[in-house]
């Protein structure tokens, strides 16, 4: 389902290799209340830097996203070409600029083909509502081996309101940050206010707590569009109905991690890492990313190998508090460790290890606080992926 | 050359595969001033919990290593088989125990294999001076492809010193601890004191700056035996000779640490990450990391892909201070980035990573502190090593 009064366009303009769609629009019918989460590294991207400011004003109308090249490390000529990419979006459609936004992903430091887009902007916007949501999460992949959308519809002062979502992930995803490109859109009415703080919760438990290499991306971004279509009377914080948009909005978010950490780069297994008992939620998420980034886990996941030593390993270098006597760990639901040693389950461990979706849960035994961190094995083809990525 | 004094033998003891020895012994003749080092990691081993104890007192005369078991996670039995192994060396050569040392590496969480252990026990003293110092680098390897032994001799006092080292290293290889197994012997007589904050100094210089996959072990020790059967005047920090011992010792450990980077688990290359012009040593430090752990840089080395992009990003997620628009990168001597931009030399680069030692120099232009560290890059073979190793 695709919320009301969006609408989407996407051609070929060769930034990628050819043969596939790498620059789309993204439309409201009307201007939206809109959020955004960016990019915490210091290196940002030129289009980064534009929406940051933007952003300010919780308004726009449109969003033009390109694939290919990530017009980052471009310098001045990357901020003027960021801007020209939403000026003829907002000359074409009448908008302010201010309310246009723009997203790149790909490789860094190359300047834009900014000919090659301007070319194809006409059959871009003649293109809009001959597209599905689909094709612009299509049009917005670069490693990633299968478009990511997710949509939920619950009922708004009885009418059928929907949040929709698409991103792209793969490599260069790593947490305290957004950690890739997601544009979510909304037909519920939502204030600016509530819709920010609810983005940014829900980003905090969703995107945020994903890592595929540790690597933290220049570019970046999650934004949402609410257009309030849907004519429900405005959701605030203390709205009946913000319950229920925020569990909904999470649930979107949630599950469009999931399909970028299982989507990693090379992935052949979705992990989930969760880390309870410890003396606090900032110990248990280090404690869950220091195994989920461990390269020597997520190889011996891979090889479907149960070595919970790489575990207890991770967690002793991951710098929390812990008593190595208290700790147990489970894969799915065979426990190996019990109070620091094994069960002599890992034959047991290693079938489960078999599945496509992991779960990996760990008892610190210190505290009541707990944290889940999203992950995927380590292969052969992400090196293959990465070390052919530019050629 | 080997140290005047130090003996050596090895047996198998079938705790690695078939075909491979596996126990090994350092004996010297008089008892030595010793100093160490010790992982970090709050999961330490048996036998890091039974040598940390010991170093206190400054001296010993025997090691004890085996391969194929790291001896960790092991609880209360692991700290009794750890010293009953101390016990059965200083029964036999009738030492106190408390002068021998024990270091173990291989696979976490697995019981020893005592009774194998004590039945080789007689073969391995009877062998003592049968061995060569490579032979117990040999005899300690675990996925390492080639043993590691560095030597340097230096006149003192009219007469030639030598310091030699042995270390085994591949996986599980990252900072802020000792970063592997390393044994270092010497001849020159150096007071207690002095041989500890030597060792310090050369440890934080050289194995606290080698990272393989950021993974840190539960076993890592440094130790040194210095016998003084040369006869020199005892060095002390107020030596004229003081200089000269802790450039030797610096020498061997950082060639050492070469020959670990350069052997990380599936590597083609050794890698020198230098980061120069940044406020502090600490700054300059946590950028070189971030650059040498990221998976994106290590596997585009590895695809002799100059992607500077990728280091850019590293940099920026570091945490240091930093300005995009200053940072100068060089591949070798080909200069990629300046003032933050490419140079259009990408094809250059490219042809600078086809050797297998590389260097890649970092300007911030932001100060005057620098650092190096030394990495490798990540390979299909790092996978593979990595997901069958139990099997």
């Amino acid at each position: 389902m695709i919320p009301k009064g969006f609408l989407f366009s996407a051609v070929e303009a060769a930034i990628k290799k050819p043969g596939r769609k790498d620059l789309a629009l993204i439309y409201s019918e009307t201007e939206s209340n809109m959020a955004g989460a960016f990019t915490t590294n210091k290196v940002k991207a030129a289009p980064v830097r534009v929406d940051m400011r933007r952003i300010q004003s919780g308004r726009g109308q449109a969003i033009i996203v390109n694939s290919g090249n990530a017009n980052a490390c471009t310098g001045e000529k990357g901020m003027r070409d960021a801007i020209e990419m939403t000026r003829i979006v907002a000359q074409g459609f009448k908008l302010n600029p201010s309310r246009v936004y723009v997203s790149s992903t790909g490789v860094i430091g190359s300047p834009m083909p900014m000919q090659r887009i301007r070319t194809r902007m006409h059959d871009l916007f003649a293109g809009l509502g001959k597209f599905t949501i689909r094709d612009i999460a299509h049009a917005i992949m670069t490693t990633d081996t299968f478009p990511k959308v997710v949509s939920r519809t619950v009922d708004v002062d009885g009418k059928s309101g929907t949040v929709a979502g698409i991103c792209k992930g793969a490599g260069m995803i790593s947490p305290h940050m957004a950690t890739m490109l997601c544009f979510l859109m909304t037909d519920i009415a939502v204030n600016q206010r509530t819709l920010h703080r609810t983005l940014r919760d829900a980003v905090k438990r969703s995107f945020n707590r994903v890592t595929v290499d540790g690597d933290m991306s220049t570019n970046d971004t999650v934004l949402i569009m609410a257009n309030g279509m849907l004519g429900n009377r405005e959701i605030s914080e203390k709205s009946k109905k913000y319950r229920m948009f925020q569990d909904t909005l999470f649930d979107v978010t949630y599950e469009l991690s999931k399909l970028i950490a299982g989507d990693g780069e090379g992935a052949t297994k979705l992990v989930e890492i969760e880390v309870k008992g410890a003396r606090s939620e900032v110990e248990a998420q280090k404690a869950a990313f220091s195994v989920a980034n461990s390269n020597l886990v997520k190889t011996a996941i891979y090889g479907n190998d149960a070595n919970w030593g790489r575990i207890m390993a991770a967690l002793g270098y991951s710098g929390i508090s812990l008593a190595e006597e208290k700790i147990d760990i489970y894969f799915g639901k065979v426990n190996v460790v019990r109070k620091g040693l094994s069960k002599g389950k890992d034959e047991e461990a290693n079938k489960v290890l078999r599945g496509k979706d992991i779960r990996i849960i760990i008892d610190l035994h210190l505290g009541r606080s707990s944290a889940r961190v999203l992950t995927c094995d380590l292969t052969e083809e992400y090196i293959r992926v990465n070390a052919t990525y530019r050629t």
